[in-house]
């Protein structure tokens, strides 16, 4: 049985963005020689979330706003007593997800066609982690 | 360690459907021979969901109206400027997710007694497929 | 390949109530003896949710809030015409989710610095149970 760990930083420019890492975690997984198993993708963040869906721009800005619409930013969070103004930022991290986890299958990421991986930075501008664990053999 | 992968194609007769597949599941862990370890289950379409939810017709018929007030049909998004007109079904899917994970304990589905895995098509009348892969000893 | 399963059950004293179980988790981690692999941590029911997010009180009344608005405790589903009254609660978990999965590294739960593990109750005051998967080496 294989075991591969690996993390990505990520420092976006913007406070909120969209990073396809679709071909960093197939470089991950040929570097593993795990052929069969699963590959875990997981924000170590909780500002953060990691999701599949389509690399289409346009869609992208549907996400955004969407987004914003479902859990928007704004002044008035009980967290934001804290200290903090990220309050939005966790709400979309429950909304959308933290994580996935991909089949691996003959060596490959089991996916559709349309299938992308991206993180979704929702408070950057500063370092925010990310782990790829593999499982398999 | 044992790995099976299995792939199943739905062609859905209305544009939207919620398709009961926990019986295809359990068909397919028993086929495995896998005692302990885990099953993912998840859509290859980014149109589509997989959860775990209850049989019941009713709240089937809240879940439509709720995924319709969330993630409303319209034409509107973004993403119809490429020529598609599914923008709502992308954005049922990051709000429902596209896979599950089923702990399998003495062979079997290890589940609460209400829980049942759906597959959640939100643009179906075409061919869509699934990837079931189940992972242990 | 080693496999843990640990099954825990809550009864909270509020209907609504978030519990961080990230001790259990690594109790049952430590218990296990396992340093690779991954812990699968899911809610047995399907009126409850299982996420991760910050340990922070603030937060928590902004998340029951958003909770509350997105998908409304109220008398008119379509469910409750079975005589349940816990239609938001089914709701509550398609939006959250059930489940997560943690990587494990050299024994530990693999997570960032803010990243605790929560039971969200959304029908409680009544025995529910939730189950922790651990597979690895």
């Amino acid at each position: 049985m294989k075991f591969s760990t690996e993390y990505l930083t990520f420092n976006t420019k913007k406070h909120r963005e969209l990073i396809n890492i679709t071909k960093e975690v197939e470089r991950i997984l040929i570097g593993s020689g795990i052929k069969e198993g699963m590959a875990l993708v997981s924000a170590m963040h909780i500002t953060a979330g990691v999701f599949i869906n389509d690399a289409e721009s346009g869609l992208h800005r549907d996400i955004e706003e969407w987004l914003q619409k479902l859990a928007p930013e704004g002044p008035d969070y009980f967290h934001h007593r804290t200290g903090e103004s990220n309050g939005d930022a966790h709400l979309k991290n429950l909304l959308v997800g933290h994580q996935v986890i991909v089949p691996v299958t003959k060596g490959t990421l089991d996916m559709g066609p349309w299938q992308q991986i991206f993180y979704a930075e929702f408070d950057g501008q500063r370092n925010k982690r990310l782990v790829i664990k593999i499982m398999g053999e």
